[in-house]
């Protein structure tokens, strides 16, 4: 069974004031970071405000959509645990979030690269989620899922394609419009799934704050839907920005076609680059996903729109394995 | 000529409270930092505090101790403007601390490592110092400061051993503990010139809080003038940690002989696992030597002190050389 949805739509910046009153004793309220280096890089002299979801529970913005449908559980359904399909993110938010409550997670994890999922899979374990592993493809994760639910009666939390979800993740730009001094200009988050973005999007609703996307040029299915009107169901996704190969969702993409502005698409080289100045200059571990919405910021496209006044940048996460490479250094 | 020093002495935990009083509107008063899996790793169960200098301005606590000289100087002094020789966080900190003030400020640096220095050549010339290039060695860089003083009437500012630097230095210790929701057991810093150590130690005096070292075994002379009861006059240097490769100072020493309980010292080896930990859970860039302190706090002498309670770590900068490889990283 999947968990259950809100039955008011459409939904509104005050479903997702309801949901930080939620979730806001159990998520942190990560830090705001400034850097007069960073700013002064962009031409028109936006003061740029960085949302630190990298210090958030289990190093990413997804605990805060974990928490939220994990409050949204009756005590029957936490007694027979949680599952979800995730490589990343929000596999080890979901387990963080289901060990606090004390609860079971299940995990299904695709095979194809063992090493890089090292790196979520280890958290996942410490937090006591049990894992599962699939080939890497939908109907094998959908089967393996299947499988899950009928053995332990586990509750599906999607990683962004549910209401609740996409709730939980706005909660950050709340957070971000509170601790920033000044009134925001606008508010870019990266986009995969797309539920950071649109839960930005209905957070900033009737705050006069402009909304933007940013998304890799591996995997700029977003970008195009909504250039064709029309969400791409697929992404043939090559990225550095691992968090973002996915397409966006269903839910998500009507509300980011309705509320976002503009998703500006940038290359791998720009991830890569505009990385390399946040871990320099802010002293931040984050990963690529994060590094693209910074790298949106310095691009020309999002220059030419000669906005004035302050920018917020969600970093969404800082899980990055460490074991390679940093991708900049040229060995 | 020299920064002018207070003539009260001895030195005591007033005299930073007072430097505190003087810098604390100038320098950030940086976060704390906690981590249940860092802090589960230490065998006696002590919370651990990160006191997150590395997001100090310039990227060092070396900030305060360039604030606080600064504070001191008569308005003539200023306007000739300040000097110092250092191929690293201090150079930064003093041309940041002086760009603030808009003062002139003039860095000796050794010409050795060209690439090495690179990282601090850049921020001291983003913030409008003037650098001059010596040879390797102590006469030559002497040298070319008493050239810059007859020059420029510039003030020497030393990196650590002066009264005005540690004072400066101690006030991270303030913060941390007020900052910490517990009574700290002990705190630790790492030790190089001994400046941090020294103004912690001053910092700590009658709050029962233990004051530790930490140093790394190829730079290890703190340690060892301790043990033989009188300072090393020079240290034959081969560490990762680059920021403790200097000898300790000639007032530095006498304090930590004296208000500090002993210096722990670990392996290069140790460093940087204990650094791997520090950018993977925390997400932070720490420097090397800033994870001097927390390998410390893993190693089996440290360990075996049995201390219980809260343990107060200083993570003293994040200015890493990102276009080399990670130390930890087999290619």
């Amino acid at each position: 069974m999947n968990a259950r949805q809100p039955e008011q739509l459409p939904l509104t910046r005050s479903s997702v004031l309801a949901a930080h009153d939620v979730i806001k004793s159990r998520a942190h309220r990560t830090p705001i970071f400034t850097s007069s280096s960073l700013s002064a890089g962009i031409t028109a002299g936006n003061n740029l405000y960085f949302k630190a979801e990298n210090l958030q529970k289990g190093g990413a913005f997804k605990f805060r959509g974990a928490s939220f449908n994990l409050s949204r559980l009756s005590h029957e359904e936490l007694q027979r645990g949680v599952c979800t399909h995730s490589s990343g993110n929000h596999a080890g938010a979901l387990a963080l979030a289901a060990k606090e409550r004390g609860i079971k997670c299940f995990v299904v994890m695709v095979s194809l690269s063992a090493k890089f999922s090292l790196v979520f899979r280890l958290p996942c374990m410490s937090y006591g989620a049990e894992i599962m592993f699939c080939e890497p493809n939908a109907p094998a994760r959908a089967a393996t899922l299947a499988m899950v639910q009928a053995r332990t009666g586990a509750t599906f939390i999607p990683p962004y394609d549910a209401i609740n979800t996409i709730l939980g993740q706005g909660t950050a730009f709340l957070e971000l419009s509170e601790q920033v001094p000044e009134k925001l200009a606008a508010v870019i988050t990266p986009v995969g799934g797309g539920g950071l973005l649109a839960g930005t999007a209905l957070a900033a609703e009737g705050t006069g704050v402009r909304v933007f996307g940013a998304e890799p040029a591996g995997a700029d299915d977003c970008a195009r839907g909504l250039e064709e009107g029309k969400r791409r169901e697929d992404v043939d996704a090559n990225t550095i920005a691992d968090g973002l190969r996915t397409p966006v969702g269903v839910l998500n993409f009507p509300i980011i076609q309705e509320k976002v502005e503009r998703v500006i698409v940038v290359s791998d080289e720009e991830v890569i680059e505009a990385m390399r100045l946040l871990w320099e200059r802010l002293k931040l571990v984050v990963e690529p996903s994060s590094a693209t919405a910074f790298a949106a910021v310095r691009n020309p496209a999002f220059r030419e729109l000669g906005i004035k006044g302050p920018i917020g940048i969600i970093l969404s996460g800082g899980n990055v394995d460490m074991s390679k490479p940093l991708p900049w250094v040229v060995l």
